[in-house]
Order: structure tokens, then sequence, then C-alpha cells
């Protein structure tokens, strides 16, 4: 019988871990005490049981639950529900990995673009990718498009809206949407290089989903969302079934999970079906562990049932200087997102611009 | 001009609390280094302003940032992007309490039944409601009728189903609706009393929406949704824009957040619209401090501005023999909700029921 296994970390005392690691196994499904499952279908089908109890080398101890597959109802909400919905609510758990099964996987289908898909739209191939961002907000469409044209004529793959851009009265979307598609294909014609708008969707769905029909109609070739904002089940439903050009994912309000970075970035939001996962970066300015980068890197590009593999775009805070460094460290298969420090000197931002594309385009990648 | 106030605890020293401050108020706005903020009406309009520094009586430092209303654009989304969006990222961050000014309020409206709207579907007046669950997951909609039909017999005034009772190939929604809803009608016959049935919507917005018109054609009187697990905005789209009847929030999926359960239940869920908020208590399977518990009752409930109060609804564990002692600590406005523990004895689930329903009936609230 298929199963969904995750591993915890729980901060227990070895003595009371097996106990606390059957409470959660009931937690995660039944909900009740275990008294209370008097029926073999629901013991075998339904109800998680712990696989294994172990030291954990961080501290802790390491438990892994499998959770029969026919109680997340192959549903992205309900899956997430078993993973980690009400455990969440105990502050001695941490949620450390998901290991998913094929029908599940094949249920939520992943990446529909993935890395050569994102590499056929920018007409890269052979190096990193670059990234950077029309910010900050507060400016007029015009304004955001005007910084667009530099990022543009300097040679950027991917140029996105920062994440929070939204409907604001000074910045409608649809305008801004416009303008910036309207840039792109000026700066094609002028430069031969076509550089890809990435629009931001933010918004209850019924505003989500206009805006993405705004952007698609528009001419826009890819589109960006944070999905812990507007709700993994939404960001599912805009991959999978609403959106026809790659969907780049934000991990904006996803840091206060207490599920690692790894596993909520690097599996859940590529077996969602995201293209393109941004990520904080060590050494920026958030600071986790290299280690957990790397990882999650790996999670995003490893072969994986049938998915494709999505393209890890570390950001954050990269400073141009470290760009060459940071594009060897992830490789040929990775997109350097730089945002503000492209700004930070007054009228020299085509420069930087430029010196970021050289700094990945010559950093010896291979 | 009008703004949102949010207070963090940073787990900071204090030589560099102030600057940290800053650099926060700049991460959840512009978002870029305060150098390149140029334009005075980004700098007075937009961006983050840090108003108050100070030691936190629980270690570290408390300071409070104030944002221009004008950068949340009104929007449930973006809202949350400036609360805690890239921050959350942050692992010395908390997010301690949120304060919205008129505007906003007004734009997320709150509760459209609240407290007075559910006493009225009930039909309960002058003392705390009752509430249980038809769990565990894995039964059949008949099953979870009969036991439905146990609980309204017994006199409970809510019968809500488990939250993670999804689209089951066992237990397909419509038909475990309308199971539930005939089993309503058929109590009510009989005994005079008409429990209230709450389905609970889960799964991405297509799937829940249609889930939604489902009930309310089936004649569901209430609806339950995990607003974090589902997405605030889409949460928010349900209550003010979808739902004709009232909602109740559950809380799967948001103790993860580094936002306190006060800030995150108590307020955010009640600005957004819930009608009633569940919430684990302390002293259940889930132990949160008492005086947390009672703060978040208190946000539900105390006046704000033209916003309906929403009913606290105390879980996650409670005991029969307890329900009195919460009824008395809760007061009248209250809900209490006992789930698994009504079926600890085999056949006696009638009999705790009924001793759940006295116990809250005869607990001497006033």
């Amino acid at each position: 019988m298929e199963a969904m296994r995750v591993t915890y970390r729980l901060d227990v005392e070895p003595a009371s871990a097996a106990a606390r690691a059957e409470e959660l196994a009931l937690e995660q499904t039944v909900e009740v005490p275990r008294i209370v499952v008097r029926d073999p279908f629901i013991a075998d089908r339904i109800m998680g049981q712990v696989e294994d109890v172990s030291p954990d080398p961080e501290g802790g101890q390491r438990i892994t639950v499998r959770y029969p597959v026919a109680a997340t109802a192959h549903d992205p909400a309900q899956m997430m529900n078993v993973v980690f919905g009400n455990s969440s609510l105990h502050p001695d758990v941490e949620c450390v990995d998901v290991e998913l099964p094929d029908s599940l996987l094949e249920a939520l289908r992943g990446p529909r673009f993935g890395v050569e898909g994102l590499r056929k739209i920018a007409g890269v191939h052979g190096r990193p990718l670059t990234c950077t961002t029309v910010k900050p907000m507060g400016q007029s469409p015009d304004a955001l498009a005007g910084l667009f044209r530099i990022f543009a004529r300097a040679g950027v793959d991917f140029i996105k809206d920062d994440h929070g851009l939204a409907e604001h009265s000074f910045c409608p979307f649809e305008e801004r949407v416009r303008a910036c598609v309207a840039a792109e294909a000026d700066i094609f014609e002028e430069t031969g290089h076509r550089s890809v708008y990435v629009p931001n969707l933010i918004g209850t769905p019924k505003t989500i989903f206009r805006q993405l029909d705004v952007a698609e109609a528009l001419g826009a070739r890819a589109v960006m969302v944070s999905p812990m904002l507007i709700g993994l089940p939404v960001f599912w439903e805009i991959c999978q079934e609403r959106a026809s050009v790659p969907v780049l994912a934000h991990p904006a309000f996803g840091g206060a999970q207490r599920i690692r970075a790894e596993a909520l970035f690097g599996r859940i939001f590529r077996a969602y079906g995201a293209d393109a996962v941004i990520f904080v970066n060590s050494g920026s300015r958030f600071s986790p562990p290299e280690a957990r980068c790397r990882r999650l890197a790996e999670y995003l590009t490893t072969p994986w049932g049938g998915v494709l593999p999505a393209l890890p775009v570390p950001g954050g805070g990269i400073a141009v200087e470290n760009a060459a460094r940071i594009a060897r460290q992830y490789g040929v298969d990775s997109m350097l997102l730089i945002g503000g420090n492209l700004q930070i000197e007054a009228d020299r931002t085509a420069e930087r611009c430029r010196a970021f594309v050289d700094a990945v385009a010559t950093a010896g990648v291979d």
C-alpha cells in the first residue's frame, strides 16, 4: 500500500520519544486517542504509523511517520494538512523532510516547463541565468518600465516585479504589465536581446486569476507568485490548471513555517509545479547554512519520479562582486537573482547591471 | 497619514537593535538599501519607519514599525506580505502584534455574523455554546451521520467535520454533507433541538468554491475552513465575497508561523472575517500559556472599529470533566469544542456527550 513518509525532529528526551511519536502519527490523521480507532480499515488505510525513532544528530529525536496515501485524498491542501496541519501547533516539532509516493507526485504533477522550458524562453543555454527586480515599490508603471529598460539593455535574462508590487493605486497591475511588456519588445528591437519580464501576481483568488489572465493576454512570458502568501493550494491550481506560462515561486511568508527550507521550497514547491524557485542564499542578508542551500538546490534538480527539474534561484541580497563565485557554486542550471544591489550607486545602475551579466557569463561554470 | 503598526520581538543585543529594526522596516516595504530610496514619495508613503525600540520583558528587543497603509494596497495578501513576508525568513524575528488602521479594517470587513449571528443560528443565548467533531477520518458518510445523530440527540450546538475530512474516495464531500444535513433535520423532528452541522471545506480554490456552493445548496447553515492551509487571501474571499453562511476558522498549519497565536488567530482571523475561531487551549494536548489564550479570546471579542466580535472556540483536547471549568474561564460568549474525548468509551459516546452538554448548561457562567 502506498505511503507518504514524513520525518520530523522532536525536542524531547529519548525516554518519551516513542510515545510522543505515536501521538504525532495519530494527531496528523485520525486525531483521536488510539482507543477510539476501532475500525480495521481506518487503522490500516488512514492512521499514521511510526516507522522509526532514533537520536537526531542535531539534538532531540528524529522520527519517521508513514501515512497511507489515501489519507491525503491526493489533494494539495489535504496533503499539507497530513504533513503538518495540527502538529505545527506543537512547539516541540519541526518538519524535516517529505517523501512522496508515485501516485501523489503524479497527482501533483510538478513543473510544466522546468529548467529546460525556462532556458528556451530566455534563449540561454550552457551558463547560469541572471535575474533582477524592478523595485522599490512606490514607483509608477513608467518609472518601473524605465528601470526595466536599463536592466534589459544590460542583458539580464529574467526581470521580475518585486514581490510587493500589488494592485496599488499608484501602480495598477495592468498598466505596469503593459509598460514592461512594451519595454521588453522595444529593447529586443534595439539590441536583439529579449529579456523575460515576470509580473508578480498577488491577492485573493479572484484578483490573482484576473491578473494571470491579463498578464498572459498582454504577452507576459512568465509570472511569479509567493505560494505561502497566497496559499499552497492556490499556487497548485495556478501552476496546473490556469497558467500557460512558467511560474516562479517567491519565498515570502514561508520562513516562518517550522518546516525546513529544503523540504518546503525544495520538495513541496517543485512537486506543486514551480518552474523556478527563489530562495535566500547563505551569506546574503539572510543567513541560512550553506549546506541547506546546497541541499535545497539539489532537491529542485535531481531526478524525481517523472517530474521535471525546477530552476534554483539563489537571491536575498547577493552583491554583484559575489556573482561569479555563486554562479560557480550552483552550477549551470541555476539563475542568480540580484535586486537592490544593482541600484546602490545613483546613475550607475546600468554599469552595475552589465557587471552582473558579465560576471555570470564569464564565471567559467561547467 | 494612516499607518499599520506592527510589533516584533528581535533576538538581538541592545547595541544592534536600532540598526536591525531599520533593516526590518526596509525589508518589509521597499526591500532595497536605504540609499536606493531617493524619491520622497516613496520615503514618506511607502517605506516602513521604526517608531520604537525597547527591551522586551521576554528577552531581546521589542520594536514597533509604522507602515504607511498605502503599502498594503488594502489587499488581504499584500497586507500579510507587509506584516511578515520576507522578515519571516529571518530566524531572529517574531511577529508579536498587529494594529490595523480604520481604512484597512473597513476594507477587510471582519465577521459578517459574529457572536450574535452564530447564537441566532443555534438558538442559544445566555450560556457558552458547545461543539464537537464527526471523526475519525476513514468512515463513510453514513457512519459519520450516525455519529452526528448521537451528538445531536445529546444536544450539542455545533457539530463540525474533522478538519481532515476532504474529498476522499471513501467519503465524498457531497454525500457526507447530504447525510449530515438529513441527520440534522431528523433529530430536530425527533427532539425539537436543532444542532448546526458544519462541513469542512478543503482543497484548491476550484474545489473549495464548489464545496461551498454544494454545502449551501444542501442546506448547511455554517462552514469551516483552515485559513493557513488554504491561504489567508482565499479565506478572506470566502468570508467576504462567497459564503452566505457563517465561517468557522480552524488553526491547522497555523502554529508553524512565527507569529504569536493571539495576533494571528485573534486579530488577523477576525479582521479577515471568521465568525468563530477555533484555537488550542492551555492544558489541552497542546499547551500554550493560559495568559495567551485569554488574550486571544479578548482580541476576538473586544470592540474593534466597526467590526463584529467573533466567537472564541477553545479546543484541542478538552476532557468532558473540565468543560464546566473552561466554560467559566471563557464566559458566556464562547463555544467549547470537545472532539475525541467524547468517544473514548466504546458505546458510551451518547452519555459522555450529554455530560458535556449538561456541564456547560449548568456551569454557572454569567
